[in-house]
């Protein structure tokens, strides 16, 4: 097996070479996507912002490149068993993209009160859905009965080597493009995303800064960081649901060895960024794509006069409901 | 004076190149911007469409081009007496963008019922804004009030060779990057973008076929063709509002020199279009920018199996109230 493929340490991570050889292994299915700049924000910011484009990627968002590399990594006995996940979001639809496109069967557990376009969304791959009680246990439950049935594969949506390694070549694309970045920001939720992107970034160049941003009212990978153990989500909600997840013992080590700061993002703050990233830069972006912004432009990451690469996660939003709309 | 710089006669038009020239001289002060493509739109379209982003440009629109070769076209002595149009759309901005450019005066003639937003934006960029009646003779007379005051040079939004060597320039780049283009389409209002488009795509090659669309609600330009003179706009509204202006002969002269054919799309198709590339394509672009979509989506205009480009004209829309929310 080779040495970026997870291994059954729920530890493991991937290195640089690992994400350099996911770039290759993903690049026939995900598009490299633009990196976008704007004179407003940037006068808004007082910095130079790189913007990575991941909501034109495949699905609307960068979860095509986990999924992808999860896929394409199977051996060939596996994945002629499929492989199924667990997720109402971006992920469930990237796994059924990635599956389809090595033509294999793939099953996405969803919770009975998922939004029909969701559903319709992974139908369309030609996956199969499978319904459960909106819980983890339930979803825990199905997943392995699942896997029980068909021998699927299980690719967790970010606890996962392959998932995050794949995760990580965004970064790389960007600093080839923009290659004097000072600082790159993500997103957290599981932390799949962020922990790739540290890897890859740190790998490349040490010096540079890798910051994360969440919501105020999901701050558990902030706190985690500070505990060294994974705290679990408030209460609270968000606007940027989708980072409303905790972090796993895996991305939390990552996030720990690699990342500097993370930075809050209040509600008002991400709804205002996203609208301002729609108005001035003409591209429609998912709120958890705009918690970077909002972060930088609340001032609690520090970016003054940096040049800063921004990871934008993805599209997908409802159009007829706009957050910013009563 | 060289010879692409307007000239008193109302027919002058800009040949390939002038707008090779244009290209030259507005290059440090708009973008390039990019061509995005989308796999679903090309499945629903059953062609190939490559998507000019001139929403990503300065100003949110195609008419920074026409402006910004405009006011570099002009003397230094014709310059230090500034610039004057009317317009109370994206013209009025990027005329009022231009001059800040090169630190001269602009003026630009509203109708008093302007929104708030559109007059904020052009003062955003220092202009001097008059107010005047909703009607084309107040406005002239506005105008021609400011020419006798200041000895400004007049900027037609599209009624000048210029401006249209200006919009040109589009097509210049997307041929470009996609050289084996069968068939270019922009929107046709006033007609300067189609002018430009089409004097540059046949100058480039005479085999491309140069499509037009506008609204059925406005489509004074397909009669126009028809007739051979200027026909006026139907009564009709449009929710492509910035398509609702007549050609000028100049104008019309272009497209019975140079383009195939013009095709209608109903408000229904129009808002759908806009919808759709909002949704698949994750940009913003107001509704003229989706009139030759929704023309194609609706077969008034024939692309079955071809390689197109598609000019996407602007931006800028109202996100409080988009038009397919109740």
């Amino acid at each position: 097996m080779p040495p970026h493929v997870a291994t059954p340490d729920a530890l493991a991570l991937p290195d640089l070479a690992a994400i350099v050889a996911a770039r290759a292994r993903i690049a026939p299915h995900v598009h490299r996507t633009p990196v976008l700049t704007s004179r407003s924000l940037d006068a808004a910011a007082g910095a130079r912002l790189y913007f990575k484009c991941e909501n034109f990627q495949k699905v609307g968002a960068f979860k095509a490149r986990g999924a992808s590399n999860a896929v394409f990594s199977l051996t060939g006995e596996e994945a002629a068993r499929g492989v199924v996940t667990h997720s109402s979001g971006n992920h469930g639809a990237a796994l059924a993209y990635a599956a389809a496109r090595r033509g294999i069967r793939a099953h996405v557990v969803m919770p009975d009160n998922a939004p029909k376009t969701k559903q319709a969304n992974v139908r369309g791959f030609g996956a199969d859905v499978r319904f459960c009680a909106p819980t983890p246990q339930a979803r825990a439950a199905a997943c392995g009965e699942v896997q029980r049935e068909t021998g699927a594969t299980l690719v967790h949506p970010f606890d996962d080597a392959r998932v995050i390694a794949g995760q990580g070549t965004a970064v790389l694309e960007l600093l080839e493009e923009v290659p004097d970045l000072d600082i790159v920001i993500a997103p957290v939720g599981g932390g799949g995303l962020l922990s790739g992107t540290a890897i890859a970034a740190k790998g490349t160049r040490g010096s540079l800064r890798v910051l994360g941003a969440e919501p105020a009212n999901a701050d558990d990978a902030k706190r985690s960081l500070a505990s060294g153990r994974v705290e679990p989500v408030s209460p609270l909600s968000t606007i940027a649901d989708g980072l409303r997840t905790p972090l796993a013992p895996r991305t939390l080590a990552a996030l720990r060895a690699h990342v500097d700061a993370i930075g809050l993002a209040s509600e008002e703050g991400i709804v205002a960024a996203m609208r301002l990233t729609w108005e001035k830069m003409k591209i429609v972006i998912e709120p958890s794509s705009a918690v970077p912004l909002a972060a930088i432009l609340e001032r609690t990451l520090d970016v003054a006069g940096a040049r800063v690469g921004v990871i934008l996660s993805g599209g997908n939003v409802d159009l007829d409901r706009l957050p910013w709309q009563a």
